[in-house]
């Protein structure tokens, strides 16, 4: 039976497809940490949403045809990836939205809070689908992301 | 064929059941509006959700077990309203997944908020499931909610 060496499973798991969810509309006080995710996580993978970190990202109502194409493409790409990750500190009805949508579609979610700053809601945290990741420092984050990454 | 009269069409249209999503843990800064809303509709018809306007609800999280007494009992609400009445004025996770389980169960969903005060998500404003209702006085409000309440 053909065995992994370990740098060939380092290599399988490598290049997987993240959707990551992160507040635009809803507020952008953590767009800095959302794009240190995304870079993290895109040392290994490839993350499908990386506009959600940018920091000139234009945060206004484009009327419902441009929003509808927004809605289609981000709809699209949660239907390929991989694997969801969401930074839930700052609240988010787009977010809230994923997460189902992602949930429906039996995909794997994994949600992340800072604990000191935030309190989640119920239908995240009373949901046994999700993956809970509470932390209380950035730093935490990246060797949770690191674990997960590998998994998928 | 028998036909309605007026009388009987008012009555017949009351006592729907309403499933009425605000922000909780997102933030409690238009409890007081929720409240109105959801008192003008227990005029006519039934507000499954009607903790959701108290200015006294348990904001904190309650531990993943009574946390998932609450989804439980939230999805439950879901899949027995008749019409989703949301007011999404300030970013909630909770709504957003909300929205999202609904439209799944193919329920009517109507989305409120004031353009005055934010900019909603795309996936909102650019899901053609969703009726989306801009705002800028709460007045208009009542007007809209008293006309769709009669339609369900």
């Amino acid at each position: 039976m053909a065995r992994l060496n370990d740098t060939e499973t380092f290599f399988s798991n490598m290049n997987q497809k993240v959707y990551f969810a992160g507040s635009i509309r809803g507020g952008r006080l953590d767009a800095g940490l959302y794009q240190r995710l995304i870079t993290f996580m895109q040392r290994t993978d490839i993350v499908l949403t990386e506009h959600v970190g940018r920091p000139d990202l234009n945060l206004m109502e484009q009327g419902r045809d441009r929003d509808a194409r927004i809605y289609s493409q981000d709809t699209a790409w949660l239907r390929e990836c991989d694997v969801v990750v969401a930074e839930c500190t700052c609240p988010s009805l787009g977010v809230g939205y994923e997460l189902a949508y992602a949930e429906h579609l039996g995909k794997p979610v994994h949600v992340f809070y800072d604990r000191t700053k935030t309190q989640l809601s119920a239908m995240l945290t009373g949901n046994p689908y999700f993956h809970i990741h509470p932390y209380e420092k950035e730093e935490e984050i990246y060797n949770v992301l690191a674990e997960l990454l590998n998994k998928y």
